[in-house]
């Protein structure tokens, strides 16, 4: 009986919607205007589908009421053969929409969003979407502007398959906003979308996703962020950025990000069954940083990090007691069960963020001495090969941690953490490259409160009491693999088309010129004369190769008085085995002055560098993310390397990694570099300077400063092992002592003293 | 076909629940071990049963798990039979517990709870019940010991039915504990309760309910608060502290409480149907005041209420920018929607609590400069017999709060509000004494984001597009009526036994004395003679009136060296036309040294003073709801009244209301009042001085502080046409201009000065 009630309710549905589906309309439009009226006169079930080719500056408002069962779509003619470009941006607003198929490119947008849920105030998105879209490098100009690249508001939107990837400026790729009533319980759909490589901006406001803001932190959001693909985005030191509450984190695969999954704002978040894959070269890949109240963390995967503090496989901070709505509350309530922590170094470091030391130059409400409170930490497996390494790293009192039946093969801290883990030589299998999981634990598990809505593994395997296993894997069989998570366009490939670079031998000037004109990305000009006479400056805005052709060192002697060399945005110089000589007028290296949109890379390798106004001149909102200079010699300049022009003190800065090894400056009149970083920003750990066994003589002799090495609030410094002869300056350079910056090894004959400063007074950034 | 499936269904469960049911045991206890014996041993079904009869200094621990099908009852074996006394308690821990019928009275907890749901940190309820009890005055000996009549705890627990009136000490009534997982969700149901008077407490701490913390403001709670009656609960200025997230409040009745419903912490709680009833005499009886975030206030009807401020009809207050998690949120995306203002003078007080003028005394994160922002008032009835009252009362700006088509027939600020509000005549029908409603209202009303979600009035009528009412009523039948609404106990029937007063004639010292001893509460006992002299203290504990026969002024002699009126717990001394003399050594009133668990009052109307050490004395931990003096004289005293002990700085303060009007003071030598509250507590009202229409002379000859009257930190002080001569001081009083207590009609001769200090610096509470 039960059944044919079933079949009747079932028939009686299907003809209910049958008679609801409208036949749709097909409106193929080939201009702006024809589109404009198509979607003016939208009607529920009609598909409006724009011409394949470029669409230049066009701002689409797509906005319309469709129904659940004939919604308005707007798609492109061919997947990926429409192409937005120029100024543009595209509004979405009313009920039932979909965009497809897009592809945005070469161009950015004029207003603040690319893609945005809401056409304007009074007309967010509901149950709208945007599938199977690409949007590529479509970055503001100047990285100082800021912008997001998909606004969410409204209510059950869905943000679907769609591959993003190269923003470079201010701003968040992809932004949820709450604030309104009509933008909260907003269950939003972000799954299966490629964010594709997102580059290092230096300093803060370049997540890849940020989920409410502090201000609309205290509302539900329930946002699904699942089987998502987060390939090497660097932006900053938050890739997500959630702000709001009851966020579900699942699936997503977060491949050698330079930044943690930071439970920033709000809490009872679901943390679950996520692959945070590192890079053992690398301490800037994180995993996930807690802070707040109620999250759960299970069944997560982390393999090959070696990130710390901040970016630590699973940082847990202290909280400021009472603390401002917009800095760090405590954390409490927290639970953290079933991962699998494989060659990650210390997987925990509790208590992150502690700074009590530093009393003396913050306010109190600044100082994080809250620490972490009923928070339980069980059934996780934690692997090491190399088995020297704590599993706990503590800042702080951790008391307010439970452990619960963890293992390990390698060292704890039995007088900090007492029971709740098991110091033991699991066998691991080996399943595949990444995949590794203990094939016989037979060991009881903690079940704690509500530990029982832990129904399944990482892989959706279930977990019972008679099938059970400590970590993120119960069991992996033939189909098992983390490449069987989909996401991604149905049409897009990144980085399909690979050029075999060239190389371009020149003897002369004039082959010089038309050499490094019509070279592409990747070739190689070989050098092959002793000397070279150029009379302009050299704009590189692609990667350019400079090498001698022999082991002999090749001169280039620049006699305009404009830059040897002009860095443009994407511009990457190598130079090796080279003297480059000016007329003491011009730079050796400079950026543009603007539009500097995208990061710039110098590399000399056995290069000279000779009597120039300053080495390298940069712009503000330029950005470079390495300069190297290794076994090179720069003498008689006026000034060395100036990356001093972010002084907007909110935590920005010039270049990602300096780094100068043996190499020797002589000659150079005033500073040697001067780098700079504004702003108190706990989060932010670079810019980065390596100077690392030079020889420095005879340099600042009209310094004002009285200081050859200027490295104001760069977080990482290393002055090592290197030479200083007759400079006449009090200063050599100034360490952040608070971050660790020792120097070592470094002879100092008649050129001043290296000073440590332990703490350094910042302009607050929040 | 569906009908019959149904009727199938029903049969199954029926079955299956009929064969899950056990037979109850019933396990009748007389006595302490034999109950415990009896929990250690339960089993689902059964029913402990404590004989009827006194329970003494009895602590029971309820730890045990029923099931759904089977609970475990304890209960009395006639309800309200069992009375718990002394030192006594009742923990309840495990699932499925139900405790029924028991009458807690003459005593108090010797730990911090009455009843606890939960017998120890591992042990919370689920799924447990307290109903049909009675907890009455079961308050601790001194008012300075802080514990909670009810602590909720764990998850799905019920109070119910119960009555539950007379604490006087420090600690919220009920507390809701949030402070776990275990504890969140919690979907507690408070519902059908009888909260009967509270004393006002003289300083904060005495809320009726407070649901979570400030520590634990950002977890859901859930928690029902229906159908329950609130009997003047005067404790302080919170009835209710909402501190935690999807609260409701429902249907409940406010009869006459000194206070407000506050959704102090914690966001998105419902505030539905709900009924304030005030009394027009008093300005301290308060609605609903409204701080945070996403709050719907529905269908609340308002009658008779004056209050202002903090005490408003509907107060929306101003936030502290990025608040610290203990002060004051923004309020956002708040809506007050189809609520009825009947006779409430000016219903609306918005951004209450700014104080940017105390940015000298206060940090900045005291300062509430945030305005509500993205607020919609909507829909609501406001009607005042006097109609010179505004519906808004500003203290900023008000441009975040939208109005829609609300009604009036009161004055607003046309130039502030703009539009949203129609100033009409509506004609409004009288139901009963308390039920008002348009009853032909038939234009438009505001259909807003989410507005359909508001399905029903007060009473559950529907509202629907054509069947709509502006305010909380849609229409009324011969049913309808407040006292429909259902709460208290089966058999408990507050002030049942009233008694009839009687007179007592005295013509002897011993017969004054004997009328004393054996007069019961409220009886008058008449003075006949001119003389008395006494040789004893006389202990005041019950309603105790002196009057003098005649209208010859009486004379009490009393030698004794202890002070001539004890006042204890709950005394009440009237005097009238009664000289009393002291013998200069003693003080004429003065309380217990501790253990003055309740207030006490004392009202002296023509009565003389004279020939004391104080006038007045009290003790730490002591509290006078009121001291009234009137046509009296105090005359040769040392010192005058001193109600200066609470001393803590945390809001406290000896006397709720000191009234002293057309009184002489003379020879006073040292101040004639010292009155005091220490900390800064902004929302703290009292306490209250009233000094009008008296003359002051000759005193303060001995005052070192050199002030006459000194009432710092008390916040509302009358200073109105006295006289003052002859008096050898600097100052008379400082008065509070903050708190707009400004002296009027003083006339000052040879006597110091009245100053006023705009800002106080207090220490602050939080």
């Amino acid at each position: 009986m039960k059944l044919k009630l079933y079949i009747l309710i079932t028939t009686t549905l299907f003809l209910f919607i049958s008679c609801n589906k409208k036949n749709n309309r097909k409106i193929v439009v080939n201009n702006k205007e024809a589109l404009k009226q198509a979607i003016k006169k939208a009607e529920p079930g009609d598909h409006i589908i724009l011409k394949n080719g470029i669409w230049s500056d066009v701002s689409i408002k797509f906005k319309a009421n469709g129904t659940k069962e004939n919604t308005i779509i707007l798609k492109a003619e061919t997947p990926g053969n429409v192409f937005i470009e120029g100024k543009s941006n595209l509004t979405i607003g009313g009920q039932y929409l979909q965009v497809k198929d897009l592809y945005f490119r070469n161009g950015h947008t004029p207003t603040n969003s690319v893609i945005r849920f809401k056409t304007d105030n009074e007309t967010p998105a509901f149950n709208c979407s945007v599938t199977n879209c690409v949007i590529e490098e479509f970055t503001q100009p100047s990285r100082d502007i800021k912008d997001h690249w998909i606004e969410l508001w409204g209510q059950h939107n869905t943000v679907a398959n769609n591959y993003i990837a190269g923003k470079s400026n201010q701003g968040p790729t992809l932004r949820v906003f709450l604030k309104g009533n009509e933008h909260i319980n907003n269950q939003h759909q972000i799954i299966n979308n490629h964010f594709g490589p997102r580059p290092r901006k230096g300093g803060p406001k370049s997540e890849t996703m940020q989920i409410g803001d502090s201000y609309t932190s205290m509302t539900p959001s329930y946002i699904n962020v699942s089987n998502n693909y987060f390939e090497r985005c660097n932006g900053e030191v938050e890739i997500i950025s959630s702000k709001s509450n009851f966020n579900v984190f699942k699936n997503n695969i977060f491949f050698e990000c330079e930044g943690s999954l930071v439970l920033r704002h709000g809490n009872y978040a679901t943390i679950n069954g996520n692959v945070f894959i590192g890079n053992i070269n690398s301490e800037f890949i994180g995993g996930i940083r807690v802070i707040n109240t109620g999250h759960w963390v299970t069944n997560n995967y982390f393999i090959n990090l070696k990130g710390k503090e901040f970016r630590a496989p699973l940082a847990i901070m202290n909280g400021i007691p009472k603390s401002p709505l917009n800095r760090y509350n405590q954390v409490t309530d927290v639970v953290i069960a079933y991962n699998s922590f494989i060659n990650t170094q210390t997987p925990f470091h509790i208590g992150v963020g502690a700074n009590i030391s530093q009393a003396e130059v913050l306010p109190p409400s600044e100082i994080r001495s809250a620490i972490p409170e009923r928070t339980i930490i069980a059934n996780n497996l934690i692997h090491n090969q190399n088995t020297t390494h704590n599993v706990v790293k503590n800042y702080d009192k951790i008391e307010g941690i439970q452990f619960f039946n963890n293992s390990t093969n390698t060292q704890y801290q039995k007088e900090l953490i007492k029971n709740g883990i098991t110091s033991e030589d699991i066998n691991l299998k080996q399943h595949d490259t990444l995949i590794f999981y203990p094939d016989n634990y037979n060991k009881d598990l903690y079940n704690g409160f509500n530990f029982n809505k832990i129904t399944t593994d990482i892989f959706g395997n279930k977990r019972s009491l008679d099938n059970n296993n400590i970590g993120a894997i119960v069991k992996a069989d033939q189909t098992t693999s983390f490449s069987n998570f989909n996401y991604g366009t149905t049409w897009y490939q990144p980085n399909q088309n690979k050029y075999n670079s060239k190389n371009h031998l020149v003897n002369t000037n004039e082959e010089l010129l038309k050499a490094i004109d019509i070279s592409k990305n990747g070739d190689t000009i070989l050098l092959n004369a002793n000397i070279f006479n150029i009379n302009k400056s050299i704009a590189v805005d692609k990667n350019l190769i400079l090498k001698a052709k022999t082991t002999e060192q090749v001169t280039i002697n620049f006699t305009s008085s404009n830059s040897a060399f002009e860095m443009h945005p994407k511009g990457k110089l190598k130079i090796h085995n080279i003297e480059i000589v000016g007329n003491k007028q011009q730079d050796a290296f400079k950026t543009l002055d603007k539009n500097m949109s995208k990061a710039y890379d110098i590399f000399l390798n056995n290069v000279s560098v000779k009597n120039f106004k300053s080495v390298l001149e940069t712009s503000k909102g330029s950005f470079a993310d390495t300069i190297s200079i290794i076994n090179s010699k720069i003498s008689h300049c006026k000034k060395g390397l100036l990356l001093n022009k972010e002084t907007n003190d909110k935590g920005d800065y010039n270049v990602e990694f300096l780094i100068v090894k043996n190499t020797h400056f002589d000659s150079v009149s005033e500073k040697i570099i001067d780098y700079y970083r504004g702003g108190y920003d706990e989060s932010t750990i670079g810019g980065n300077l390596y100077f690392i066994g030079n020889t420095v003589t005879n340099c600042g002799k009209q310094e004002k400063d009285n200081i050859l090495i200027k490295n104001r609030g760069i977080v990482q410094v290393f002055l090592h092992n290197n030479t200083f002869i007759n400079n006449p300056v009090k200063t050599i350079a100034v360490l952040w002592g608070e971050k660790n910056d020792t120097p070592k090894n470094n002879s100092i004959n008649n050129s001043g003293e290296i000073k440590i400063v332990q703490n350094l007074k910042l302009k607050l950034v929040y």
